[in-house]
């Protein structure tokens, strides 16, 4: 068992939050990841309207009475999104703890701080750290740059941005990007931080509501296998490296205004959304980290958790311990 | 104090190495670095002739009477270097330590093997760290996306490429790029290495030999002040991102073939030479680590190791023991 200020804060056994995954998390994963002590995540927008997330949360209580949250993220889209609409079917749910994404949640604080919400907010940089400090959020998670999804623009790995983040804020601190393993864990928490945050672990997992396909490729995966995309729009993602990503990255290295209409679905993502769901890992973009290099089996989330955790304490107790001279 | 089989196989005290920094690893730094219980480096291409290095280490051995090393770095070059000549220089000094880097070391194998060399190649890859392995070298140092100079064309961090090294190779290994704190020595242990290189947390040290301007910026930068140049020539390097490397990055930004020949002196590396010895900031390329962000002070050698091991100790036996409930 490893007790830190993020198990404390959030209630939960094992210092491991699943993150925000679009289109995988669902109450079947959210669910299996609280069950196994750690914190699962529901996304937000993976349901339709504010209604469907309402009765998503009311399913995963019926699969869990442990707690767990959901992640609101805010990105810019062409189509307006009522993310303040998405917020309430949530706390009139009965949720009591939301990561946020992708902008400074301050203009949500006071809806979520009158209904006694636990805040995450998860950003890429240190100056967004203690803007988020600043607004009232309970913890940050700090996401590098060897993430799955949007890194931001800076490329600091979490070696450098775990303890930079670390000097600047006080609250708990989730690291998060490049997290999967009991040895991550142990050298997050020597870092400064309090838990992590895993995303592509938690997508090769036997609850993860995707297609076999999409595990079994995260498990043949090297570290080298993701690619970075929209660098050119400022809105960089770290993505699986199939067909589809190359041909955005030769786009991109064209001079000039980067035109993606041929690929209009694919940066939409309803063609990642296809790939998740029916396996055709060649047919659009789909995210992956590059922790796909450590990931070796498709285990239950409750043994993975479980053997996270003892890792972890191995490491700590007997492996650090024995360099102490 | 901390023991490692890198401590053991190098006959040192702490498991830290001096990186091999052109025009810094001079006898003033590695003398100091070994005075202080680590490994100090003479870079070898530093000196210019391989006399010069015969002579170098000669003055080394009047600093120090612990063990210290040469750093031996193969790179493409337009003007053919010697490099049997230093390193058979360096072995008729009586140097029994040799950090080969750039290029994979098998031709030198031989000349080592025979000299009782003990030889540790730096890399930026698992691929390259499990050829290095095999040819007989007696450690790695496995260099992240984060380091100043030279990171490869992978982009891989340490959060990642340390344990990915780790379950390929069997020897005793160094962990690179992003390493100047205690935190980071506990987290790279953590990871699976057994000690740390650090080259610009030991360019801000009392006794590194170059101009105070540079020490002083280095406390000043954050982890953002660094950038990548020399990607459109598959040798990319990580530098200080001051007005030359803004300027080297909008040409490599230019469709076509890359045109350095306004910038040639910089390209050779000669006004960089010249930064670090008059201090003028902007004269020219200067590498330098993200660790950049997490330097805030310029002690001598001896301070910065005693303190980076009593804070590695103190997140071994304190803060991440205390987290095991």
């Amino acid at each position: 068992m490893l007790k830190t200020p993020i198990t404390e804060l959030l209630n939960i056994e094992h210092p491991i939050v699943q993150g925000g995954m679009q289109w995988v998390g669902r109450a079947e994963l959210a669910s299996a990841v609280s069950n196994a002590g750690g914190l699962g995540l529901l996304t937000a927008l993976t349901q339709p309207t504010p209604e469907d997330l309402y009765k998503e949360i009311n399913r995963c209580r019926e699969m869990t009475d442990k707690p767990f949250g959901i992640n609101l993220t805010i990105l810019p889209t062409i189509k307006p999104v009522p993310y303040d609409e998405y917020a309430q079917a949530a706390i009139s749910a009965g949720i009591k703890v939301i990561e946020t994404a992708g902008r400074n949640p301050e203009k949500f604080m006071p809806m979520f701080k009158s209904s006694d919400i636990t805040i995450i907010h998860k950003c890429t940089s240190v100056r967004h750290a203690i803007k988020a400090e600043q607004v009232g959020v309970d913890a940050i998670s700090i996401d590098g740059f060897e993430c799955a999804g949007h890194p931001g623009e800076d490329d600091i790995p979490g070696l450098i941005l775990i303890p930079a983040a670390r000097k600047a804020v006080n609250i708990p601190m989730l690291a998060s990007g490049g997290f999967g393993t009991g040895s991550g864990l142990a050298a997050a928490i020597a870092l400064g931080a309090d838990g992590i945050n895993m995303g592509t672990r938690f997508l090769a997992t036997k609850e993860a509501p995707v297609h076999q396909n999409v595990k079994d490729r995260l498990v043949e995966a090297s570290e080298m296998d993701t690619a970075l995309i929209f660098r050119t729009l400022n809105n960089t993602a770290r993505i699986y490296n199939n067909s589809v990503a190359k041909k955005v990255v030769d786009i991109e290295s064209l001079p000039g205004e980067t035109d993606f209409s041929d690929l209009a679905d694919h940066v939409a993502g309803v063609k990642g959304r296809e790939v998740l769901e029916k396996g055709d890992l060649e047919h659009g973009v789909w995210t992956a980290g590059m922790i796909a290099g450590l990931i070796d089996d498709i285990p239950d989330c409750k043994t993975l958790l479980v053997r996270i955790i003892a890792e972890a304490e191995e490491i700590i107790t007997r492996q650090l311990a024995s360099v102490v001279a």
